[in-house]
């Protein structure tokens, strides 16, 4: 159990986005700004260009470190080429301040396979957990929903989908306050006979811990975001096309709302007076507001910020990270992985 | 070739979806009423409850036959014992009036499971396609999309991949018109190395014939309602569940934005006026309007209305039957087939 009044030190990679460490500065001085003394930044990267972001949005004292990295991963590079060839990046010096011990989580809007890769490498993962996973969250009807895996996971085992939702349930009691956490398999059917081979084993397996994982059985496409389950696992591919389709919706909704508004005058006039009700659903689907994805399953916690993320994105970023340290995600995790090991070590032989 | 002087002749599954007989009949007699002479229509089920719906609607006189079948498919039943156990339901008697040339189409909106199964059983896989599967449409932000696909195939090889696109190709040809339609492969990332083990080797399948396919390379679950392409390939699975979230966005958005709208009376007072725009939208964003699945590689033409189909989505469901018999899609695709057949035969060893 870590302190409760120990200052809580994150990682920041300056150089991660596409927006530009100037951005990712400007989102560290805000968060900084709210959190206060408790949380303290470390800013990761090319030390004079970080200094020359800061001393132009010139912040008053606060509790920001800059630690050079003279590496830096560009968007494009492959995570196996970026883990071998550049030790000294500014995502490999994020997670080797974690590893240490220097920091308690990392927050990047680089590269998400060369964070992943990298933070499986130094930080490792958690006793127990076979396969870390990305959760991140979509807005539903009447609130969030915690998904995962987005994309660590390409190929998935029952046992992986199992454990996801052993981590994504504690992410949604620990950081969104729910109290026992609906969880749904991803699949195409309600019976549990429905499905690929892997759904259709994972059904069994998380049947047979139902009460245990709050299991409510299989939720379809349609109960995403008919806020059906509070957490849905599923493998990396179909959570990543549905993670997706899902952050689309609001640019391409407006974009069909735009050509319907054409046709009408009185439309439009009821388009201005509907603004307010427009920005609140804008800011509902905005993935930025939910603060980029946790992966979940490493030793260590590890934000991954949109690669096209602003300031107030990386700012939420930070605070998911400030978040997970202090509800204690990792240990709630690793305690209930503890708990579930014989089931699962039965189900997997 | 088809006689284009021929009468088209559709059978129709009466007892299929769960609105009920009454409901299909009235779609039925719209359609019927609409394409005129052209058309025939054969009612199969259970022919006193048709009889009575008939009586019912007194539709004119309009070329609707009532086919008797003496058992029905429940919509919970598994397509295995349906196949088995029921040979005179309705769809099996649709079926077999396709197979047997009394009829060159069924539409069903009944059991997906039933439907696919029995059609492939009796009418049976076009030569040269590996696996038929299910295309459906999806509302993009300046036109449609056609994805497949959508739940015949939860699993699928490389090869099956590649023939989708060749068959969702040739739909986007000549059901939508577009005379040069772009097909993506539905991916995890832009680049070809990105995916799963089938996204892998299917992209190098797809991008050997690339112009021939009008292959554009991977695409996002972003660029699906961007409009990127025209096509999307995907496994069973992955398309199941794009389309059932599409499918959801319309009621769930509209219950996003009364949410929103509850905090304004002014805004209220915009919705009112916006309520053509939102109609046009809410058409848009309608399945129903889209008439329903087409099953792509099978000998004849079979379309799945959606199980909650209305007497509208049962009328536009005919209309796509009949405009695949019209164009010839079945014989379309096969050509390609034929064309392409050496560069699978050589991609498949």
């Amino acid at each position: 159990m870590r302190d409760p009044d120990r200052r809580i030190r994150i990682a920041v990679d300056a150089m991660g986005g596409d927006a530009g460490p100037e951005v990712v500065v400007r989102g560290a001085i805000a968060a900084a700004g709210e959190m206060g003394d408790e949380v303290e930044l470390l800013l990761v990267g090319d030390a004079p260009t970080i200094w020359q972001a800061l001393s132009r949005e010139r912040p008053p004292a606060l509790p920001l470190y800059v630690v050079h990295a003279r590496e830096q991963v560009e968007m494009g590079e492959k995570a196996g080429s970026v883990v071998r060839g550049k030790p000294n990046s500014s995502i490999a010096v994020c997670a080797s301040l974690v590893q240490s011990g220097r920091a308690e989580a990392l927050v990047s809007a680089g590269n998400t396979g060369a964070v992943v890769a990298t933070s499986l490498l130094s930080l490792g993962r958690m006793r127990g957990i076979k396969r870390p996973a990305i959760a991140s969250l979509v807005p539903t009807a009447d609130g969030l929903c915690v998904v995962l895996d987005v994309g660590a996971n390409a190929e998935c085992k029952p046992i992986h989908l199992y454990q996801f939702a052993v981590m994504g349930r504690m992410y949604a009691k620990l950081l969104l306050n729910i109290p026992n956490p609906r969880v749904g398999l991803l699949n195409i059917g309600e019976e549990p006979s429905k499905g690929n081979a892997l759904t259709q084993a994972a059904y069994q397996l998380l049947d047979a811990s139902r009460e245990d994982l709050g299991f409510i059985g299989n939720v379809e496409g349609r109960d995403i975001f008919g806020g059906k389950a509070h957490v849905v696992v599923c493998d990396g591919f179909t959570g990543n096309v549905v993670l997706k389709m899902a952050e689309s919706i609001a640019s391409e909704g407006s974009r069909m709302i735009r050509h319907e508004l054409r046709r009408s005058l009185l439309a439009q006039i009821g388009a201005y007076l509907m603004r307010p009700a427009f920005r609140g659903l804008k800011k509902r689907l905005n993935y930025e507001e939910y603060g980029g994805a946790l992966l979940l399953g490493t030793r260590g916690v590890c934000v991954i910020g949109h690669g096209r993320s602003s300031a107030r994105a990386i700012r939420m970023a930070i605070d998911v990270a400030a978040r997970s340290i202090r509800g204690n995600l990792e240990e709630a995790i690793w305690r209930v992985v503890e708990c579930h090991a014989n089931g699962a070590a039965a189900a997997e032989s």
